[in-house]
């Protein structure tokens, strides 16, 4: 619409990027369609908590038009955009309809990958939405219930095995939780098996854990999943995953429930762009976050890569998405303003956190290194703290403190019929 | 197992009769094995919250193994019970597996019944399980989006119409919530469509609403539903339903949302016993709960079919099924003790209930007649009390309290593909 006097901001997925965009241009005279494919925004960071039956779907959660229902430049809008024609300056959505555009935002994140191995997504499901979560949730909690149900001792030890692939920040949050439902949530609960038997083996290719942290920081990361009962292998690759276990080079590990959480690639939706990609599909933007020849897409959030000063890429944090979606309103507003564009987009990285579970953290700010509970404390501040919406952060601390003092986890309800354990998209 | 010392007691369904049952046989001498198809205990009086967002599924779950870890006696088993050989005294499971009983409870409970119209169950989906509120939250949320995405009048406003089939407790409630939704909780946050023009039908064949309250609690309960946006129908049954719409006698009424809450049958298993049976396929119970010729078997709750001394029907509440349950467990214990068996079950009937939405439901407590703000705190009141667990009752009030004071509706999450509208099982 060139003759549109307000111009019209497209801006794909209402995750940290898109969201913090849509709101840093609140007074902004632009019309904004924000358009993503769920109906909410998603905490990502405690996603793991849903799938481990701590949280619910929404304490996480919220509606995004919600969220945004005083903001009166926004129009909310569900659909799945399938592909950007730079040429009409249009996106298109998945039934066909094109929006059209005069400037782009594109911050549609990450999904997992397999590495070419696209036959293991069935066996190995990973974390990324919370219809992953809850599937997963559906899946831990009813390998408990097999073991249960099962006589073969083979087969029940099968049962109660389980493996998380990939010691990213994800892998070791599973990884500590399972161990502590295992060996605390689930006490007393069976009468054929003892839940504290059961096996967690967290399986990294790398040669150590959470390798984004110092390695003082990784060994105490280890450390502390091993005081959880879990089992570290690091150095091993996974060749090969079915229904029945993994492959460790000529070993075969039997597990009954195998997690995904050793690679992400970008969103599909970049290839559609037609601009040179990484080699996980991210889009190589300019240092003002636009794509080369079109100064009217900005890329945004987990899709955007870029290095940072010291040669290191920015990482896939929901604080560098926030700051990009803010840096992206920044250029927009100088442009409506007829000011001059503000320097290149630099991530002001505030520090790196990753939990373990009960009680066992590991904080990287600076010069400060942490572990144990002072950085589980810190942990747990920094997340409640950034969580969308009052009534949610209540809730979550609530939920907490109960799960804390008595071990339960109050989402250990299995969802769906139990008797269809490979189901494709159950929930 | 003839020659087992210890009788072994089979309790089929974990819902208000299954467990208080076997709550009550904790300290008999019996192996008890509860078996359920679901791993959790519902509190159903607040299944429509589930419904319509204002509450999460765990909220108002308990996992039956939790509640029990403590009762030595009981084995809890995840299975669906297909059918119940009598001479054999065994009950077999969906995957063939057969487990002996010397007593039996039979408290599988009702499902929705669609009165042979079961090809209506696609368009007009009711409300039993967590499941069945997962698949009504996400229709109900996804109208309004619909709504919003619809260019032309006539759809948009199909969409914006909305039925309820059946004027009972469940159908009163959700008719009610949902005006609520409409006019309240989504109030600014739409820019394509006022929801608050939405329409809400309460459709009901009989004569008046809540006909199992006194004449003029219905008549209250009415005037309520209408304040709050409703427009009730009375002595118009609906002919027929699909995607577009009902049939009111020659009259289509467009809607894009039927719920069915017009008819409960039992469970099927109930067939398999192979007694008589009433027409709602309950099973005509003797007064002491038991079948006719099989004083071993025993059947609660809404499965069971019994007459008052008032020649009414014991009603399917969960009283009642409370009731039942501890009866059971009565004359188990009484036949353990080798005493004489308890007198007849009797129904206490401690009043009656129904909420209608925000500060509006009946109370029918003897004497005792109230409607409006009172009867809404009577009511809100009683089902936190009795709401399964400590975490879970506050919970619900702070959830309750946030959304009162706010009109939110904390759940408003739709989960599984948005694009997939008429998926077969939806969570």
């Amino acid at each position: 619409m060139p003759h549109d006097p307000v111009p019209h901001l497209v801006i794909v997925g209402g995750g940290f990027a898109g969201l913090w965009a849509t709101r840093a241009l609140a007074k902004a005279r632009l019309r904004i369609t924000l358009i993503d494919r769920r109906n909410h925004h998603l905490f990502q960071p405690l996603l793991y908590q849903v799938a481990t039956a701590g949280l619910s779907s929404p304490d996480i959660a919220a509606p995004l038009r919600h969220i945004l229902r005083r903001q009166r430049n926004v129009d909310v809008r569900l659909g799945e955009v399938t592909a950007i024609d730079k040429q009409q300056r249009e996106v298109v959505l998945g039934d066909g309809t094109r929006v059209g555009y005069d400037l782009l935002m594109v911050a549609s994140g990450a999904t997992h990958a397999y590495f070419g191995h696209d036959e293991w997504a069935g066996d190995a499901p990973g974390l990324k939405t919370l219809d992953d979560a809850l599937l997963l949730r559906r899946k831990l909690l009813l390998a408990f219930e097999r073991a249960e149900a099962e006589n073969d001792p083979e087969k029940k030890a099968a049962w109660l095995s389980f493996a998380v692939v990939g010691a990213g920040p994800t892998g070791v949050e599973l990884a500590g939780t399972l161990a502590e439902i295992a060996r605390h949530t689930l006490r007393n609960e069976f009468r054929h098996i003892d839940p504290a038997s059961a096996r967690v083996r967290l399986v990294e290719a790398g040669l150590r854990v959470l390798s984004s942290f110092p390695e003082r920081l990784s060994q105490k990361a280890r450390e502390q999943l091993e005081r959880l009962g879990v089992e570290v292998l690091t150095g091993t690759p996974v060749n090969d995953i079915n229904a029945f276990g993994f492959q460790l080079g000529d070993v075969h590990v039997p597990a009954r429930t195998v997690v995904w959480a050793a690679g992400v690639a970008a969103s599909p939706l970049a290839r559609t762009l037609d601009v040179p990609l990484d080699r996980a599909g991210r889009v190589q933007v300019q240092p003002d976050l636009t794509v080369p020849g079109h100064p009217e897409i900005f890329v945004a959030g987990d899709l955007a890569a870029l290095l940072q000063d010291n040669g290191r890429p920015v990482p896939g944090v929901a604080p560098a998405a926030k700051q990009m979606g803010a840096y992206v309103a920044q250029v927009i507003r100088a442009r409506l303003d007829g000011a001059s564009p503000p320097a290149p987009f630099r991530y002001n990285d505030q520090g790196n956190l990753a939990t373990i579970g009960r009680m066992a953290a590991i904080v990287h700010m600076g010069k400060l290194q942490l572990s144990g509970v002072l950085a589980w404390w810190f942990w747990l501040a920094a997340h409640v703290f950034f969580l969308i919406g009052f009534r949610n952060r209540l809730v979550v601390l609530l939920n907490w403190g109960v799960a804390y003092w008595s071990y339960q986890r109050s989402a250990r309800i299995i969802l769906g019929n139990p008797y269809d354990d490979r189901k494709p998209d159950p929930r």
